[in-house]
């Protein structure tokens, strides 16, 4: 049995070969000719932050994949009430056949796995955001970009995105340009597994806090925000510290002429990116976010073949 | 594609064909024979106000048409939280077949549909509750009222359900009489696009504060509660406004021998209705809220009929 | 019609026709062969107090019947608003086909089943919690237990969860044995329930403060939680006159040597049973949770088939 917590755990192979799937999928569903794969079963979305795309893309998802998707918040169950997770995990593992979380710590998801008798998936965590990267991959394919003509940039905080771009470009084998403000940079020690898989991938990965180079030649652009849930606290500091940061038509100039501009929302327009931006790749960023219930469908799909 | 966002919207004929739909669904209910009208198809309900009626018709509805239904709180969605209701309506379009909000203001609603590739159902507003008064024309029609025999009475406050009543009434063409006390009247505009449909469709409107001139002879009486969501701070003074408007025992007796009385819930006892009116009253009450499942289902088949 | 309210009012022989019936389901479940018992019906899940097993095994065992199941909390909708009890259960008659509700005051049960029209069931009450006893009969039966062997010892608070052995013993007309704290008696009229039933069963009763006297010999040990959710306040008062009752190895060391030990979930390790304790009967317990779906689904079955 396979969880999906990091892109880190698969091989270059099983990750093209669960984009195939979503590929496969989508297009059946687009000929509304839904197959039941996941007949019967149950998934368990647990959400200790809320969300709309994880939760609306996994519901319908699971749906026309003939099963049925439960909507877990940590106010409804007592998981958020001092429960032990290995305990929440082996309740949940006798009663669903997969299970997805969208949690705080990276941590609460390797322990839930621990205890799982199901496939688990990272719906989002402090470190990883994998099953977004499937969805901007799919994007950037469908976008007519061949892997190894992606030259990617992503601009701003370096967070769970920043780290889920590394694995996807150093797994997959392509450019990613990363430029964050000072002190803002990605987790050191997500960023030698980065250097590492690119040993074999060949995947270029540049790490600099100079917007200007990363966009520079760039297909494709991609940010954040800057002030994730439970960041509030900070934000006026890390408005300020972010400035030069927010991706505007000056900015996208400098990019490739044919640059896609993906973005995970939610969007703040005038933070890290101009509405002008924005309105002007609307078309990719909401296939970006269409593709989150293609892509994930893939990932379930996958994991229940290989149970 | 159309949008159910108000009955101003629809024309006599399409709003009895709705009925007429939602009659015929109705009945293949009653015989347990489900027909898979919305096979594989997925309904967002989101919701800024919470409900039993609005959330439990539109999910037992949508699942007995062979479809799905989520709930969406605004406490689990993004849409409480800063993201712009055009980003969730395009969104949502990606993923789902149709989507029913319950929001604050109109304006919302008006804001998702532009941008909503899929139908939208208005499942309560500020301004209007269109669902409900198919409802509660379902209902009149089962009581074995014609609508050109209809003489209804609204009493109480000049709000969202009064705009209802004002659209369904003109639209229809049958009397309606509304008695609000002083400075709870109806919102001018909407009463002048009553007016202007009246005029096409015979349609009588009486406006006034005299709840028993409007009771006197009415066949249908109704009212809805003094203090709405959100109202509550200016519970006291209101309670004190609306003295008199208590449907009681005594004012129904002014009303035709064979009146109905319709709520559309939840019911102060004491408050717009008195204990003893509404239970003398709960078979038309509880068939009106029955109701919301069918008429519900006419508008949901309908729209996709449409689109 | 009949409603599982409490196990008091169902004969011996009707229990055992339940669990009888969700043995023949679960391994119908656990061949993959699901049969669409409750096809196209609809179950209110009303929760005025979160729950993960709660939830979950009635979602998925609605789901895994062929039925649909929703999950309101009394956040979402109006019960938790001043809507008489009575008034939803109407509503939820008219639209739904079963009603699961998990509530603070037997009495809003019991009031709500007076004015439903479709079977009501407990699914946590501050009195009785019958549907996790049939839940942990099962797993008794499949732990190799016939019914006349069972010593059953329960020791901690004289809760809902002591209310529903003292009715499942003195239904059945097996042996329990209660020790309490001092002042955590269980409920007298409801110990006195029992005692009459115990007459035509012939259950043996033991009620007492001495854990030692009643752990010995017992081939069943369970236990509670000391501060149920709502007695956050006194949780330090309770902890010191607990004292004493933690099921750890040494009280353990007095049962049977084949004893098994089940707890309904959530777990307090180091209160009332020790990390070593739960965890050398994790396989009895969690297979006691996994069999709320299985119980809960004979349960609604045979609502159903008594409807």
């Amino acid at each position: 049995m396979r969880h999906f917590l990091t892109l880190n755990d698969f091989s270059k192979e099983e990750i093209i070969e669960i984009l195939n799937l979503a590929i496969e999928i989508k297009k059946e569903a687009k000929d509304k000719n839904y197959k039941p794969y996941l007949k019967e079963q149950s998934l368990a979305m647990i959400f200790e932050k809320s969300s709309t795309r994880t939760r609306v893309s996994f519901d319908v998802g699971m749906y026309q994949l003939g099963g049925h998707a439960m909507f877990l918040s940590s106010n409804d169950i007592q998981i958020g009430r001092g429960e032990p997770i290995k305990d929440t995990a082996r309740v949940i593992s006798g009663m669903c056949d997969m299970a997805m979380l969208r949690v705080n710590r990276h941590e609460t998801l390797v322990e839930f796995a621990k205890f799982s008798k199901i496939p688990v998936i990272n719906g989002l965590s402090d470190k990883f955001h994998p099953v977004q990267l499937m969805a901007d991959m799919l994007t950037m394919i469908e976008c007519g970009l061949k892997v190894e003509e992606i030259k990617a940039a992503y601009v701003g905080d370096g967070n769970n995105m920043t780290h889920s771009w590394l694995m996807l470009a150093s797994k997959l084998g392509f450019e990613l340009r990363v430029a964050t403000p000072k002190g803002y940079e990605a987790d050191a020690k997500i960023l030698a597994m980065a250097q590492e898989n690119a040993k074999i991938s060949g995947a270029k990965i540049i790490i600099t806090n100079d917007i200007k180079e990363v966009i520079s030649g760039a297909n494709v652009v991609t940010t954040d925000t800057w002030v994730s849930m439970g960041q509030e606290a900070e934000k006026e500091k890390r408005i300020k510290e972010f400035a030069g940061f927010c991706v505007d038509s000056e900015l996208m100039k400098l990019a490739d002429k044919k640059a896609i501009f993906l973005h995970c929302l939610p969007a703040y327009r005038g933070y890290e990116v101009s509405e002008e931006v924005f309105e002007a790749h609307a078309d990719e960023i909401f296939a970006e976010a269409e593709n989150r219930l293609h892509a994930q469908k893939g990932v379930m799909v996958w994991l229940d073949k290989h149970r």
